[in-house]
């Protein structure tokens, strides 16, 4: 059978990993620390899900392809990858995907747990900002969902509950999915691309 | 009936609520980070407290209202509570508050779950001084616990000792528990207030 | 009965306590202070590994003459331990005590509840590094696991393999021990003795 939650799984730890990966770079680590924030960016918001949960074995445990697959992502990368200034734009795309795929999982396991849709959405919002905001942390950056400069975790708060509705109201899986998943990714794009901010600074 | 734990544990969530959104006001952060910030400190150390003693859901999945209600006081603080410079005196007394309270119940969960005096203090602690010292680590603070210039971990301990005994005296409930909350509470106010350490410098 | 993995685990626990105290002195922390990091480090590995696997109680939380061993050094080392500008050299080697001795022992505990050695090994370096990694950057310091000074985080790694496959060699519970474990300790040594590094810098 097909499986399109492991699916976007997959692709999601590794949108996350190149994000951590692009950005360990930029700060000049060797092979090690690569996979380390690589491995951080990618599975970070699945661990702090799976703990909160009590959800166990932890989903890398379960699926060590995943961490196989970082460690290889982190070797290529080291190699080849040249070491240079972070251009934020080629993190903002990986950093979108992973965001939305990881906040609408996070919140469905919450669901299948019999959480309610506040609980879900705010594990949601968890899953999908914990990895990078380790690894804006370990990289001495300042995370996303701390700069005022754009919207981050708020499109994931309304991601999830626009899936939650969508749910109810297609009897479905992979319409709601679908929508939820591209209204994050999109809305995330364009309040960089566009500017958007909830507050302006007001000295 | 009348639950004078789940009401503490209320008043405590507050408390430090309102001491991690001044401090996050104070750094002029948008409401996602002001409820992000509120979050934090009143349901870190509850959450690392389970997350050690494996008492699952967690607290705050368990009482949904206590998210809840953050939000509610995250939204309010954002669009009333003018962005200032941080004024150190407004945030001892909730955070003592919230020391206090959550030091206690920490180190009680600990006893109804069997573990020794000295175990259910050391979790005591860490519940009462965890989601402050998130708090200020995430607002570019000094935590409480490693600053020199007042006691904070340490009358969380003492507090937590002065209940036990407290409690195997008077074979009670209540009384142990005001005991010990009052004792940390007061205590906190006296060596701010008084400039109590346990080390003066020496260069 | 004489049990060697206790025995080992308590070697490791002083070994990391020191190196954290030492530390925390070099930064002039009062007592509790030097406590706080001496537990963290000491305990910090062991905790997260516990949590990942789901294995409860806390080994700290089963063996409690551990955190009462920290406690009472903390004590001595508060006052007769002067604060003093750190010097890296003595640090390094209990450093390389508690990430030999926590890198098996985590492997070990992790292929005891069934899993596979490349999870075992990422589980072990987890535990080796995690309570350093927390001292680091509580006091202030570049983690040795981010520094590209000299390899850490790769040795730990070498070991955990070298251990399984001399496991697998020699049917024996010491030998492999003893191998890993001396692998660890001498390659960290020599690291930061001859300078040994993954890569050197380009700019």
């Amino acid at each position: 059978m097909f499986d399109i939650i492991y699916l976007l799984e997959m692709i999601g730890v590794v949108a996350f990993a190149i994000s951590g990966m692009i950005v360990a770079r930029s700060k000049n680590m060797d092979p090690v620390g690569v996979f380390t924030i690589g491995f951080i960016t990618a599975l970070g918001g699945g661990t702090l899900r799976d703990l909160m949960m009590d959800n166990h074995p932890l989903y890398w445990i379960k699926h060590q392809e995943q961490p196989i697959l970082i460690l290889c992502m982190a070797l290529v990368f080291s190699y080849w990858h040249r070491a240079e200034r972070i251009r934020e734009s080629r993190i903002v795309f990986p950093d979108a995907i992973g965001l939305g795929i990881f906040s609408i999982l996070g919140a469905q396991l919450a669901l299948d747990l019999g959480h309610s849709w506040f609980i879900a959405s705010l594990l949601g919002v968890m899953t999908g900002t914990f990895g990078g905001a380790l690894r804006d942390t370990l990289c001495n950056e300042v995370p996303y969902i701390f700069r005022k400069d754009h919207i981050y975790a708020s499109i994931s708060f309304a991601g999830c509950w626009l899936y939650f509705v969508s749910q109810w109201y297609f009897h479905n899986e992979t319409v709601p999915l679908t929508i939820g998943l591209l209204f994050i990714v999109i809305v995330r794009m364009a309040a960089v691309r566009f500017d958007i901010r909830l507050q302006r600074d007001h000295g």
